[in-house]
């Protein structure tokens, strides 16, 4: 049976000591986050996922969702979960005061999001779904739609959707057929499919709101011609209570290779009662406020399976005795040595913890930034947190993903046989991060949204920043103890700008050299990021070591783990650049036929 | 619903082209495979793999087997299925002709094993499990034992499965407990537990051989005192029917991430009845011989679910429009292009492409020596030819598993959304490729294997001979055709070179240096080995070419394959090294308490 504790200790390092949130202390939202406050919540979001969350995550694999009738029923257990998630406040963690939120800041929420996802990551998408709907409602919304949708949606009472694809399209949006014809009252008559929508339908709250695309009458060709529906499942009357069930309905549920407690729903929209959100035809702006939220909660789920399986990997790697040391029997009395002593599953562990630690302070650092880029009281900071916010989403969200899976396929690795059966829950793990790397926009198309939008932005103001906050912190920090860390620092930031200025200088001229090259740069940029992210870790941890007030074993094994991150996780860089540089020729020499 | 066709061209290419094997055609076995004979034979297999075989795969998912009062049932359709197999005379192909086998080459059966494989893995681990205790029987067995058993292995009447895992150990079998006791007639009474056990119990054939790993009383601790017996599911009569029920049986099922077709079993022996097979306390020995044979057959299913996930992944990049080319549309009547015109669906279609010929080719030139090692006529051949056996097996099990999973990994990303739904049977090539990284020794067990036994073996006299025939391949193959491929061959075997003199100096002072290193360095071994199978393919490729003997598009494919792995794969030979001579200390260096 597999286990979960959060790692407490690791957010408090992040958000009191290596970026000392404290120094915001005057902004809005930060103001009403005092260190003891935040940790009391942090303790109680723990306990949540530990002790209500992660016991059900291997019934709701197992279970799975029911549909019947067209009713949907989660599996044993979830509904009340829900309802103690509710009861918690939960949901209103970082939604706005004006709403019944708490208005913190996202810096501590999507360390809430990555405890319930480590504990049950398919429960933890039914809340997650609500806050992109609450999102698109709050910033697209009228006066009139935010006060009768957001304060439900904020309490958790209901939740929310987003229905983008269909069955002949997901990526590309343009090709969307799902058609939106006025009622004459102010609504329209919503009429299509709608396929793959997470937490479309089930048995947790009273309503769901739909946030739909679709096609107007005489609308453009294209995406440019896509409009923003809400589409509640219970028509909401005036005073606010529940009215007739709209004509949205599940035609079916997905067999999946994983995330098997939450719906994946085929939605059918027959006529469905639904109103514009925004202005017709600027549907996927809208959208794209709900999706740059949700790639940082995807983002997140890569590191919380990677965290999950990690733990139980490590308690299997301390526990399980199996062979003898290389250099000689570590447990004489006993009859085998520990997994652990072995080096080859020390790699395995290391790459996971490595990551784990790092990637959970590249999220924090770009939630902060998004937090700053809204709270801060300064225009530049503001701009600041916006260009990293914007850069670092797709790097986030592909990034987090891709290194996520492998590393629970690692840690699967490390229980041999054992984790090839379903029981001790390695294989949940992995399928359940697949989809990661798969939903709100694949990381192919993350890569591309880097390469090809993100770097050019305000003339590359975000990627040119990003480097000049590196060099600032590497020549305001290197000394002896640090040397060897900022080396490889430079060297990584050296070969993440010896990308860039190469697309800058060959993707103009054929836009296939961005593309062909697209993925090892994202994985560059994630590397590179992480290591920036390890340096600012090793930075602080040597300080409180210097310092000598106590946790000396956490900041010594900080220190060991950022040097495990540089000496072998990093080099990688060099070959990313190498392959980047082959250019777009040796993929597109080839005919449809050549394949 | 995905599809599968045997690449008979491919297959062609390499046994009568690349490695033209009508020039051992004076040789036992060779003998007997002419050109029109291999021909005619790779056409029935493709044939019963195509349409018998993996119209089967996704039922065998699907149902998976049943445990009811001890008898396990096989999925629909497997039984009749089998019976075609044993019908068409299938498992005798490369069986000894002593016993009724064909005799044929191994490099022609490891592509017949490819085909069943590819077109349904958990079927194919039926009688492939026979295989190995066919080996250990026809190479430890007594006369009497030969006699009574191979003949029914080798018509398939009868299958044969392997029993070395117990409950608290399997990398690790000194800590096996189950145990042989005499019986006083020359067989042995055997009591213990057994899981992990494939094929152990089933409704396919008559009887089933269990080669079981056991401790007679007194034997020496550890590995020293294990024994291999034979225990009969019915006995066998002198006259060669069937007997009674012997004490063996099916305790439980285990439920899998995936090979769900394929019966895992708990087998609980209650003193049943065994006989010796080779000497007492040699066990481990006789076991090694079927492991040999078996670790290639694993490594060749890595590669065949890499080669079915990428025929449905290029199928759907083809067909499948979403968004337009980044160079503008390339089907402009259309509503968008197909998903092939993208540059990362290339990459991630070609980086299967690329693994699958190369992989293949490595696969079946190690067979080939493997062959060459008993059938030539020359005792420097054969020595080399095992050296190559030897050397190789562990970099085919673990690169080839390794890489086959990634690839299905990257073929289920091809179809983005829907490459989650099982229906469309991406997720099953995924789940089912996983498993052939861990069993038959876990990929780290093979990567100690190959730096810890296989580099020191006869003074390296394997891996500096590889070396030696590379460089000569080179001197002799070197023109302006074909010197940008063997440039990169170069530079590959020069890093792999020297992380091996790496090893050399600095693994026998530290043991750990050799087990850190050793991922990275099968990995480095792996991309070069392919990447010398390259080389040799495209030189083939470019005489056909220039020889102008028509199938111009085939060869000019190879050779654009061939550049796009030493252009884009080949490189990361660099981090490898770099990673290598990093040593143990970065992971050593952590007590437990500090992961």
């Amino acid at each position: 049976m597999p286990s979960y504790k959060a790692p407490l200790r690791e957010y408090r390092f992040l958000l009191h000591e290596a970026f000392n949130m404290s120094q915001y202390s005057e902004l809005p939202g930060f103001r009403d986050a005092p260190l003891d406050v935040v940790d009391a919540i942090l303790d109680e979001a723990a306990k949540l996922a530990e002790e209500v969350l992660q016991p059900l995550n291997q019934v709701g694999d197992r279970e799975g969702c029911k549909l019947a009738n067209g009713v949907v029923t989660t599996p044993s257990g979830f509904k009340e979960a829900y309802k103690t998630l509710v009861e918690g406040g939960w949901p209103a963690l970082v939604a706005d005061p004006a709403f019944g939120g708490q208005g913190l800041p996202n810096a501590l929420g999507v360390l809430f999001n990555e405890m319930v996802s480590s504990s049950n990551m398919a429960f933890g998408m039914y809340p997650g779904l609500s806050h992109g709907a609450y999102s698109a409602l709050l910033h697209h919304g009228t006066d009139e739609q935010r006060a009768m949708y957001l304060p439900k949606l904020v309490t958790g009472e209901w939740t929310g959707t987003m229905n983008l694809t269909e069955p002949h399209c997901g990526t590309d949006l343009g090709l969307l057929r799902t058609r939106a014809v006025p009622n004459g009252d102010g609504s329209f008559a919503i009429t299509g499919t709608k396929i793959f929508i997470s937490a479309g339908e089930h048995d947790l709250a009273d309503n769901i709101l739909h946030l739909v695309l679709a096609r107007t009458e005489g609308a453009p060709a294209g995406i440019k011609g896509i409009s923003l529906f809400i589409v509640p499942k219970f028509l909401v009357k005036e005073d606010g209570s529940l009215g007739e069930r709209n004509g949205v309905s599940c035609g079916a549920l997905e067999l999946k290779m994983g995330i098997h407690g939450n719906a994946t729903c085929v939605l059918n929209y027959d006529g469905a009662k639904g109103w514009l959100v925004g202005e017709e035809n600027k549907g996927m702006r809208a959208m794209f406020t709900m999706m740059n939220e949700a790639r940082l909660g995807v983002g997140l789920q890569g590191l919380s399976q990677s965290e999950a399986a990690y733990q139980n990997a490590l308690a299997y790697a301390k526990d399980r005795l199996q062979g003898r040391s290389l250099t000689g029997p570590k447990e004489a009395d006993k009859p085998a040595d520990p997994l652990l002593v072995h080096p080859d599953v020390r790699r395995m562990l290391l790459n996971a913890k490595a990551f784990n630690e790092g990637a959970r302070a590249l999220l924090v650092w770009t939630a902060l930034h998004g937090d700053l880029s809204h709270a801060s009281d300064d225009a530049k900071a503001r701009e600041f947190g916006d260009d990293m916010m914007a850069l670092l989403t797709p790097v986030v969200k592909g990034y987090l993903t891709d290194r996520g899976f492998a590393n629970a396929v690692e840690a699967q690795q490390v229980y041999g046989g054992h984790g090839y059966i379903e029981e001790n829950g390695l294989s949940q793990f992995v399928r359940d991060a697949r989809i990661a790397m798969i939903y709100e926009g694949a990381n192919g198309v993350q890569a591309l949204d880097l390469v090809g939008r993100k770097l050019a932005q305000n003339g590359g103001r975000g990627v040119f920043g990003f480097f000049k906050l590196i060099d600032d912190f590497v020549a305001a920090n290197t000394n002896a103890k640090t040397e060897s860390f900022m080396n490889a620092l430079v060297a990584a930031r050296k070969d993440l700008e010896a990308a860039t200025l190469w697309f800058m200088e060959n993707a103009l001229q054929n836009p296939d050299n961005a593309g062909a090259g697209s993925f090892d740069y994202l994985q560059l940029f994630g590397v590179t990021s992480i290591a920036f992210m390890w340096a600012m870790m090793a930075k602080t941890a040597a300080e409180k070591l210097a310092s000598g007030n106590g946790d000396k074993g956490f900041y010594e094994a900080k220190l060991k783990t950022a040097r495990y991150y540089f000496e072998r996780v990093v080099p990688e860089t060099a070959t990313h650049l190498t392959r980047i540089r082959v250019g777009a020729a040796p993929l597109m020499d080839f005919s449809a036929d050549e394949f």
